[in-house]
């Protein structure tokens, strides 16, 4: 849940008059993402989302995430895209914060995610990575491996508390990803936190994909990685190849991978879980008791990061390598 | 905040196809409102809340509540109605609990209160005052003085916790309010819950009373009480007589206040603020660490209580007794 910033009608409205979307008719704090504050802004014109960035998100780096759902957008991809007020600017200040008013779009997001989501989530995701291959601006993934060993270092302490015994098997893990972490990888603008509330579908069709506030260069297969943690669990924790299979095919039918990129999936998954882990992790150890904001369960994580270890193929994944496509060899 | 129950795409779709609404385009769980779930809807038609009720409130009482909406609404008061499915039927099923959809009301709710606000204010509680007269039900105040005792034992071992001296204080407090709380005085239906975020604007002027689901019968002018409490007070924990008698001054011009009532205003808005106190204070010393809910400062009311206490006349919430109009003595 999220509406760290409350503004007034007053501010709101002269915020508004900025641009040529008509009056004021309402205007509602959205209880998704947890980084931003989001208003549901309903005008005479239309719906739209009123975004102002907390936090979280340093100002330095808006540019470069309006910039990427501008040259996504114009290159087809259904995703959000900041308005520009008659000043030709999109980001502006309310209430002392960065905010911009972002196109609406229509879709759900999938509480219960079936195969066929994971079947469409991947040709999305596919088609996203070659959109923002021509993108010019690049911004380094802050949370990728090099990040974790400090946050290991500031959660070490503490982290028995949540699981006895959990310090230990994040030290082995860390050493075992630093040591196989892959260094040559196709790259490119990955999501980097494309979960299935980031997702919108109409039926069984993604109608877009929203919040890029992590976006960033690095290697396209991670964010497939990031997927298959985010997709491909089931509730009870057992991993579901067939919604992996479908995501692996139908991204492939978009953009083939190379054999790099699938030989590296267990490790990048291995990684991806790592880095899920360490951040809920750290939230967990320093949300303050009553705080504003639900804590997620940080041993979800755990659960599949050993998972992960113990897959010695990308095979486990449900893609036999000899039906990839001869293209990605 | 809350989103307490999280609807698939497959139940919503099942639940709006009950209606004459068109299909669904999306749905964003709202952050206001802190006892049910209630999403933003939008279908092929417009925009609609859709509400599931929670624990909080009793399903037997539903009907009422409904019953009431559908009542003001129809005697020309600007509040939320349920929309009946085809099969005639406001309140039905959805993920296990009752839930409605519910007609968008247009405005925003004062994040600054004004003067003007309260003066509006005062207009639209008594026209739903007279307007609810009529209204066949009834339904006790499960929160008023009866109720206080039994929260005050329930928190009593635990209030210096929160403040050295509260529960003293509220030992006094409540002694003093049962022997001087009023037998007889004008009633009715009653909101009971009218904070400035249950109040809808478009500019000066009200468009819309939402959240009647504390509603029931009891004095008309403990409403007045409650609302003295929760638009008067600045930030800074002082009283601000001009919000009061602008709100006063408006509210009899609709509807006089009898002589009694004016006379019982202090007791009533000491009362008003015991019951926030008491209810703020459980929830305070009742919610788990980490909990998804924030938890409402209870020493807003104390200091509001400590200030009723020391009026010994309702000329102290800027009314002078020889103003009030000759067909209200």
């Amino acid at each position: 849940m999220a509406v760290y910033t409350e503004v007034s009608d007053a501010e709101l409205e002269g915020f508004v008059a900025e641009y040529d979307i008509g009056a004021v008719v309402s205007c509602k704090g959205i209880a998704e993402g947890v980084e931003n504050t989001n208003y549901l802004l309903q005008t005479e014109t239309g719906n739209f989302i009123l975004t102002l960035y907390e936090r979280r998100v340093d100002p330095a780096e808006l540019p470069f995430f309006i910039g990427l759902m501008e040259h996504l957008a114009k290159r087809g991809l259904r995703c959000p895209t900041p308005l520009h007020g008659r000043d030709g600017q999109s980001l502006r200040q309310l209430c002392g914060r960065p905010a911009a008013i972002i196109s609406f779009l229509q879709g759900l997001w999938p509480r219960q995610v079936t195969a066929k989501h994971c079947a469409a989530l991947g040709r999305a995701m596919a088609e996203m990575h070659l959109k923002g291959l021509d993108f010019s601006q690049s911004r380094a993934n802050t949370l990728s491996v090099a990040a974790w060993r400090p946050l290991f270092e500031q959660t070490r302490a503490r982290a028995d508390e949540v699981k006895p015994g959990l310090a230990d098997t994040l030290g082995r893990q860390l050493d075992a990803l630093e040591a196989g972490w892959p260094r040559q990888l196709p790259s490119g603008i990955i999501h980097a936190d494309l979960f299935p509330d980031n997702v919108f579908f109409k039926g069984d069709q993604v109608s877009g994909l929203i919040d890029f506030y992590f976006a960033c260069t690095d290697f396209l297969a991670y964010d497939i990685a990031i997927c298959l943690n985010a997709w491909c669990f089931e509730p009870d924790g057992s991993f579901n190849v067939t919604k992996a299979r479908l995501m692996l095919i139908n991204y492939q039918q978009v953009r083939p991978l190379a054999e790099g990129e699938f030989a590296a999936l267990p490790m990048l998954a291995r990684g991806a879980a790592m880095r899920f882990l360490l951040t809920r992790l750290y939230d967990w150890l320093n949300t303050p008791a009553g705080a504003f904001v639900k804590r997620k369960d940080p041993l979800e994580y755990d659960r599949k990061l050993r998972f992960h270890a113990t897959v010695d193929s990308p095979a486990a994944y449900g893609l036999d390598v000899d039906s990839l496509p001869v293209g990605g060899r």
